[in-house]
């Protein structure tokens, strides 16, 4: 039996709605994957839930379906962001993939002082979380945001959300991942530094945050995509919806 | 400041003992970083901590040092050992990797019902854990075994050693990630299924076995990679030296 194939559309779903697959869409769907009139095809829209459909017709460049049934609720992830200091360009797609296959609702590269500052193409990280989702039957696809400074994103710090604070400097004075459930639920945020770490002024400002807390991943040091992975899974264990 | 270069090394290190380097070594010490006689140097063998050492000569093909002394204490990980179906290339190195630096001991490619048997370069993974040791800091590099067929393993089960087993089709019977803690501590293996998740046999098997303690990683479907790093920090926090 070949494997379904799950697709991202922005477009409003409902029974009986015609859907045109964009062209890369329909050149997978058609050219790659093979698939003619009839053979079913899965979709979701991140609000609708995920829906089955078929395909009308497949064309090699314009491939139409025919939603035909809802067969999954909408599943939105906790409202976590995760904010990340952009590494090589490998390991960047994977904290992106990971991220959003584990269950973050907005993902933004940030700048710091010891980022090594490559260029960020926004719309292939959006690229990876669609994919991560279609591949992990998800229904939700985070936002990936453009780069920002650090600076800037906590010179405007929203009201009311916790910053969960990842310093490998810090072992001895941080919160054991283990008690962060303590710190209360509501919205919340990752912070990963870059390889290089945060630089000393940006710890200190990270500290002096009321909303910050920080955590200790266990006694090693951790590459920035492990730290995240980690982090993640720490948070939605603790607080998230893994409880 | 150049960065330090760390290097695992399978000999015996104590002051003043010289310390021949292989020839892929050398090439990296010699050309690729460029350092010449006299240069700082970070050594570790996995039984003697972490050692500083200096450059005496630098050939290209043949770089000698000379521990000077102790710096970091060996740390052991705790007796963790992972056996994960091999998947793609990229991925299975990155398994392996996130095992090193997390902290497992042991790391064992298993063939599954459902795994597309690549065939797996020990050797090569190998270095991907060695590396890792390397760049994080370690003292540790876990062994990479050879791979072996899953029932094989099961076979042969050690007393003793409790299982964690990681089924993504069974969220409701499983234990949650936060009860593993009460398992208790003591040797522990964690088995991570293939991208098309177990057979109807091994997972029966699995679920039969008195050491196996079935836990769901949350509510969505996670990439054997992905679960592989979720599973890891889950027992880490639990039962292992994170908390």
């Amino acid at each position: 039996m070949p494997s379904l194939i799950r697709l991202y559309l922005d477009q409003p779903l409902a029974e009986g709605q015609t859907l045109a697959l964009d062209p890369a869409q329909s050149h997978y769907v058609a050219n790659v994957m093979r698939r003619g009139a009839g053979a079913p095809v899965e979709v979701f829209n991140g609000r609708d839930g995920a829906w089955a459909a078929e395909i009308v017709e497949a064309r090699k460049k314009a491939v139409t379906l025919r939603a035909l049934r809802q067969v999954a609720p909408q599943r939105m992830p906790p409202d976590l962001w995760l904010f990340f200091a952009p590494i090589k360009k490998a390991r960047t797609d994977f904290i992106v993939e990971k991220a959003a296959e584990l269950g973050a609702a907005r993902i933004v590269p940030v700048q710091t002082d010891h980022t090594n500052s490559e260029r960020v193409r926004r719309d292939r990280l959006q690229a990876h979380a669609v994919e991560a989702a279609e591949q992990c039957g998800g229904t939700y696809v985070p936002e990936v945001a453009e780069m920002a400074p650090l600076s800037a994103i906590l010179d405007d710090w929203p009201d009311g959300r916790q910053l969960m604070f990842c310093d490998e400097t810090a072992a001895g004075r941080s919160t054991a991942a283990e008690d962060l459930g303590q710190a209360g639920p509501g919205p919340w945020a990752i912070v990963i530094g870059p390889e290089g770490g945060f630089s000393e002024a940006e710890r200190k400002r990270l500290r002096g945050m009321e909303a910050a807390v920080p955590v200790a991943l266990g006694p090693r040091i951790l590459r920035a995509d492990t730290a995240a992975v980690a982090a993640i899974t720490v948070w939605q264990q603790a607080l998230g919806d893994w409880r």
